[in-house]
């Protein structure tokens, strides 16, 4: 275990240049702020927070946070004005105007990803107006906990979150964020602690660093339904983990049970996805016997943590109408780049024209259920008595393809989500079945069905 | 109402003729039986029950059931050799010997079915040693309250069950017996009453004349799960309505309500069904676009209320294990007379190659589950989790046809009850679609398939 851990540090620990290197840069970014600050008139100061600022950065990372703290006494308006004025003054022409709960400016700088955040200087974290005011106390309370022996821990959870493909509180991912990974080391007290504890994890595990909560229970309530419930140290109210999807939960407790059993470098550098040749999609969905349905369109131009929960809850509305309609969705999912596809699995794409419609039990009047039906056009047979003692019509089915089903849900655009019901409306296409190897022209697109069709946790592949 | 009323039983009440012919019928059996006990030297008396005994027979019922009363204190063995002896000896050539909870001799008679069954003459009901120990007592208490006024009530309410299928506890029917019908009249007081009262039953409703249970819902318990719960006035621990399927109880509900909103001679005498061509059964077939396939095979030679439970529970585990085997099974049905016939109706009989495999959930180990997969050839993706946490592996189908799963389900014949297995072993054929016509040139399986496929309450037709 000792060798392996060690051998992942070597390959995930920035070196001394490494760390000169982005020393530099953020030095000189600060100085820039502060200056531009000065010459603007504006009362701010720079604050650099996240894993640059608590040397618990992956050599990969390449990320630079830097907080612009402006007086509590403004308004939320001059808060953004003069924030934003310093932003992309800094900034200039390499700058680029994001909006996530309040705008901010994103940058490359010397190979940097930069975010230049405005944000209030608020003493209690209780009293934050917004999320990002609660950066600055995270970094505070990081820097103040974190000793430098559990430093190299963090990097270790890390790394292997982000093998496993869970490292990341955006919406795509669902997963850990680096904050999140501090904590938890820090509750343990090392990497291999934390996947001992996480094996043991079932969903609504409460992680209270500061007992904010003396009765656990009360967390759970307050949090129901989230599967990680770890409470923010600087703000009992939030749950740091809120983002981590049941499916993240459960592929970290999995991959902890695994590492435990038998650990291996695949958990943090898993071998990357097989691309399958058009041939190897098109012989694999012949032996799988399914239907894929791919909807192709044009993302909308929004970020993706706008764009993901969307596209999900576009995805879900899809298989839930096709369900409704008698047509189970095997598996599906999403993706987005130059395209954005939603992918559905089907076992059965037609089915009978006659179908079942149930009345309500014996106990409840009918009402008109029987004269609507007696007198439909669309009745096959009934009313009879079913063993259950429900009262049962078959009835013509309404739609009896898939793809009828499909774009019919395609058409109302309501329930799609409200970009992406537009980017839909603009124009989408249907690939079914072996056609989508016109897609995979696109080398990404091709990756992504790859993944989906030869999908393994990535410590199996 | 009234008028429908006075119509029906015109139709239902036997005429004085008739009475005449069964008066002289009986007489004539007692007198032969009771001189039968004497030749023999059988120390034994005859005794008519039932409701030809009562008064309360339907003018198309032509049964008698004479029951031979023997001493408490023979033994079982000496209870049938005496008794059968008797029967055997007053039917003679005519006689056929049938076996229910214990033997008995079955004769046509001028015209009747006449039952002569053996039992023990036993005066307190509770100390009963068989079910057919009961009559004689359910004979007394329905002489003794059962007014004059109410006979033809009695008869409106079994002509009506007759009229809507729900007549007979036998099990080919699983309906209300004639005694159920006195009882439910006595309680109620009219037919009409019943009727209204009916209307608002929900299942587990308890029905209790001589107040066996104080408390109703002692009475729910002890026939927990029994639609119809009738307290026997003569055992208090037998439900009078054990035979009523949920589906003859909901019928009789919803024939009720319908009746009581708009009654009509309809209910009492429906209209038969049509027999529909070959040609038309296959259009039928073709409209409805699923696939309906027949097991055909050699009735075995028990009785009906041995061979209907076998056959449903055949039914039972052919539908459980397409449905295993991911087919929907969208109605099925049992028959017999000359063939025994077990129908299934599948929306879908090809599944692809692929299906999940879903493993235990984040909370459980894993144990093998994992290994076991990993490795097998079968396996098409996997392991991975899904949106809910679980894990899942897509493994190739065992089973990609319904017909495949049908006929090993019936391969197994301890599953499929034990003539019922035994018949099907012997040798069974599948029809499947429209090659059901085949079967369709017995008239009586072409009533049956016509019926099945224009099924509607009788009422309704």
């Amino acid at each position: 275990m000792d060798k392996i851990l060690k051998s992942i540090l070597k390959r995930v620990k920035p070196t001394p240049a490494d760390r000169e290197r982005l020393e530099r840069a953020t030095a000189e970014l600060i100085e820039q702020t502060d200056a531009t600050c000065s010459k603007l008139g504006i009362k701010a100061k720079a604050m650099l927070v996240g894993s640059a600022a608590r040397n618990t950065w992956l050599r990969s990372e390449r990320d630079i946070d830097i907080f612009i703290l402006l007086p509590e006494g403004l308004s939320r308006e001059e808060l953004e004005r003069q924030g934003l004025a310093v932003a992309r003054e800094v900034a200039g022409k390499r700058g680029k105007e994001s909006f996530a709960e309040h705008p901010y400016v994103t940058m490359r700088f010397k190979g940097f990803d930069v975010d230049l955040v405005p944000c209030y200087d608020i003493a209690k974290p209780s009293e934050i107006r917004s999320a990002v005011d609660r950066s600055p106390h995270h970094q505070r309370y990081i820097t103040k906990h974190l000793k430098s022996e559990l430093l190299d821990e963090v990097l270790l959870a890390k790394q292997f979150m982000l093998g496993i493909g869970c490292y990341g509180a955006e919406l795509k991912v669902q997963g850990f964020s680096g904050y999140l990974c501090e904590l938890l080391v820090l509750h343990y007290g090392s990497f291999e602690k934390l996947v001992e504890s996480a094996s043991g994890w079932k969903p609504s595990t409460v992680i209270d660093l500061e007992r904010s909560y003396p009765d656990p229970s009360e967390a759970e309530r307050m949090f129901e339904g989230q599967p990680l419930i770890t409470i923010d140290p600087v703000d009992a109210s939030r749950n740091v983990g809120a983002a981590v999807s049941m499916r993240s939960f459960a592929t970290f407790v999995r991959a902890c049970q695994d590492f435990a059993q038998g650990p291996g470098e695949q958990f943090f550098f898993p071998k990357p996805v097989r691309r399958l040749s058009a041939r190897e999609i098109q012989a694999t969905l012949e032996r799988r016997g399914t239907t894929l349905f791919c909807v192709a369109f044009s993302p909308p131009d929004v970020v993706p943590d706008v764009l993901y929960p969307q596209l999900r809850k576009a995805e879900r509305t899809l298989v839930t109408r096709l369900a409704r309609a008698g047509f189970g969705v095997m598996r599906s999912d999403v993706w987005s780049n130059s395209q954005a596809l939603i992918l559905l699995e089907l076992a059965v794409t037609r089915l009978p024209r006659v179908r079942t419609r149930v009345g309500p039990p014996v106990s409840i009047e009918v009402g008109d259920f029987i004269q609507t039906h007696l007198k439909s056009k669309r009745k096959f047979a009934g009313p009879f008595v079913d063993t259950a003692g429900r009262l049962i019509f078959e009835i013509e089915r309404e739609q009896a393809s898939a793809r009828e089903v499909l774009e019919q849900a395609l058409g109302e655009r309501t329930t799609l989500g409200r970009h992406v019901g537009e980017a839909i409306a603009r124009g989408y296409q249907i690939y079914k079945g072996k056609n989508i190897v016109q897609l995979c022209k696109d080398e990404k697109v091709s990756e992504f069905i790859s993944e989906y069709l030869t999908r393994c946790l990535p410590w199996y592949r």
